[in-house]
């Protein structure tokens, strides 16, 4: 962790050092996930068969290549009830949030006979990634589906590794929860391969999104085109801006739970008093030696951890927006102001009642967010993501007649004479 | 030129050759574009000026990093009146149509108490690429520079090469009527990776936009994520859908407007009605040979052009989505009711006055449009790529009540305590 006091001479310096670090591996999978998307297109369901025997050491014709959904309806029913209804409620609120998100056609004829519109159309099939072991969250599954479902895509294809044949079974009552329609045995840059090209069974699809490992999102890199993809994440941040009437234990918790997350997460903490700063850094400590996620968080923590002693909170705007945070909570007595600042941020989370993990689970908004200032330019996952847009044109000839003659003039000064041609003739003009 | 009949035998399989059929050219330019981003990113200006030299053959620091505002206003005051009132147009009719794209912020309060929201806000700056000579088109600027400018991006800068330190009027004078706000004699990967970066006198921007050859469109493949970016394009289509109540004049002129523009575009006729695709066949060939740009749109029509021939025009809907075209020009009776049968196309035009030459340069929608079957999944350019969203969210304590069990309750199966004691202590709940 390291401690920055914006009065220090050396302040500037340090704060941009923090804003340039790059916490993302640059681990060079480059070649090898190359090598495996070309063995899938070309290969095809041998290729996914080798490819799994090889990573996840087992064979997919004798596990089955397809988890049926009598096994996830299996798994829903034997939830515990409490949290059933917990990931009842998380679909429910994440699905009314998102339905706000659909995009409204328009359809408009203008002064010069001009109809012009734009129509949305959803995508006919999406893919979707769930990694194996520790990073299966349910309900990232959820984040990921129900954009989708709501933006009315008709097939949900999913694809998950199953190392040594084992499942998830959160995974699959989640699966079963939002209505996934096959989930396919098969995990890592194969399984983006897969969905993107189609291999035998699998059907390719239009969209892949979910998280993965660097195999996974270096293969979603190198598809990006053959089919669109949700944007590249890196390791999660979150940015705190607290005063000194905050309990310190809650504060500690909130930049914890960020930390848990990975050892390359990042938790920040802006305050306006070095006394509290002191108190949240000794919580932190506490805390971490009480946590099952330990050995994650204090590694995170240490090697990624900030606290910023700013003279005035307001001072903390402009530093906040250089981070472009992909999680922003506002624990101050007027959060509302202090967004009304702030540019670049993924998510928000005003008040001192507002921790960030409500918004991981249960709130509405997405949690697939925009990391490492690429708020400046992105945003979280929705419903547009799943959906298109096709503008539309009609004109009559009284229309035509209108903009022809300017139509005529620019393609000619560009040197493109059929384009002048197809109109000039409809007008019977000379060109 | 490729000739099918829906009722021969062979037409699926030649049918699906011709969705499958690759026009993109694979140039492999992979390292030399990563060599080129790492020395800009590595060295900045000296980067920029020997690559400079050595591409474009002349010396920034002599000819002038950047062409001045008063060139720009210079070259729009010295054209051709004609052309001036009809850019005009374009950008007046494209900033009117682009308007209806801004994006609604939303903020309510639901029955738990929770306020949830979105809030959409510009990007801080964007960059345009403007390819040198053919391909350097005014109306081009147009389309990406006036959607940025709707969002309300503050800063514009656009990168372009000067070979030989030449300049384009046309482009200039666009430049002026939409306001860019700088202009950069840079070009290729590097004027790209300068605008990712930023190098020296030439500051980072958070989007990149425009089209470029394949050392531009590989630069900002590699920089996505580092910056946001357009869709990587590929060679234009069109597909024509006309009965044979078309002159056939027209439409051989709406098939060469494609034609003429690359040698790899691809235009395709559907059409019911074999004696009419014959006729529009031969006036294709009458007119090639009047055209200025017939070298290149002969190659384009013989290599990549087709001609279908369907028992009825309704049978051609399903074909059409099949190839989800970057243009689809409607041509017939009822043009409505086949595209409402179509899911994907980039942009439509409906009826027999609405040539596409009209909506490339005045129509108002955006020109730049997935193509290569993309329309499955993207979108032509619009406001919302330089916008994003920040979600968020605010419980008082009653709220997070209502919430916080659920979220402690998926918090520990997800195997992630802190957050479940982030919701935890502000309740006074055990975990």
């Amino acid at each position: 962790m390291i401690r920055l006091t914006a009065t220090d001479a050396s302040f500037a310096s340090a704060f941009e050092t923090l804003v340039a670090a790059r916490r993302e591996a640059s681990s060079d999978v480059t070649r090898d996930v190359a090598a495996i998307i070309a063995d899938v297109r070309d290969r095809g369901e041998p290729a996914l068969r080798d490819l799994t025997q090889r990573l996840d050491r087992h064979d997919l014709d004798a596990t089955g290549w397809r988890i049926a959904p009598e096994t996830c309806a299996a798994a829903f029913a034997a939830l515990d009830p409490d949290l059933r209804t917990a990931l009842e409620l998380a679909a429910a609120r994440i699905k009314a949030y998102h339905e706000k998100q659909r995009p409204l056609d328009t359809d408009d004829t203008d002064s010069a006979g001009v109809r012009l519109g734009a129509r949305w159309t959803p995508v006919d099939a999406a893919g979707l990634y769930v990694p194996g072991g520790r990073a299966a969250y349910p309900s990232s599954l959820l984040m990921n589906a129900i954009p989708a479902k709501v933006a009315g895509v008709k097939r949900l294809a999913m694809v998950t590794p199953t190392p040594d044949g084992t499942i998830n079974d959160l995974v699959l009552a989640a699966a079963h929860l939002v209505g996934i329609d096959e989930i396919w045995r098969v995990g890592g840059a194969q399984g983006i391969a897969a969905l993107a090209y189609g291999a035998g069974r699998i059907a390719p699809v239009d969209v892949i999104t979910g998280p993965g490992n660097a195999w996974v999102a270096e293969a979603k890199r190198q598809l990006y085109g053959v089919v669109g993809i949700d944007m590249v994440a890196g390791p999660s941040e979150i940015v705190v801006v607290a005063d000194a009437q905050n309990d310190p234990e809650w504060t500690a918790a909130d930049l914890l739970s960020q930390a848990e997350h990975d050892t390359t997460t990042q938790s920040i903490l802006f305050t306006d008093d070095a006394a509290y700063a002191n108190a949240v850094a000794a919580a932190v400590d506490r805390q971490l030696s009480t946590l099952a996620t330990e050995a994650v968080a204090r590694v995170a923590w240490d090697a990624n951890g900030a606290i910023i002693v700013v003279e005035s909170l307001a001072d903390a705007a402009p530093l906040v927006d250089r981070l472009a945070p992909e999680h922003l909570q506002l624990a101050i007595p007027d959060p509302q102001a202090f967004f009304d600042r702030i540019r670049h941020a993924g998510s928000v989370f005003l008040g001192r009642y507002t921790p960030e993990a409500i918004g991981d689970y249960v709130a509405g908004p997405n949690h697939v967010l925009p990391t490492g200032r690429r708020a400046r330019f992105a945003s979280g996952l929705s419903v547009l993501d799943f959906m298109k847009r096709t503008s539309f044109l009609q004109l009559d000839e009284d229309a035509l007649r209108e903009l022809g003659p300017a139509t005529v003039a620019l393609a000619k000064a560009e040197g493109l004479p059929a384009h002048a041609r197809s109109v000039a003739l409809r007008l019977r003009l000379n060109t």
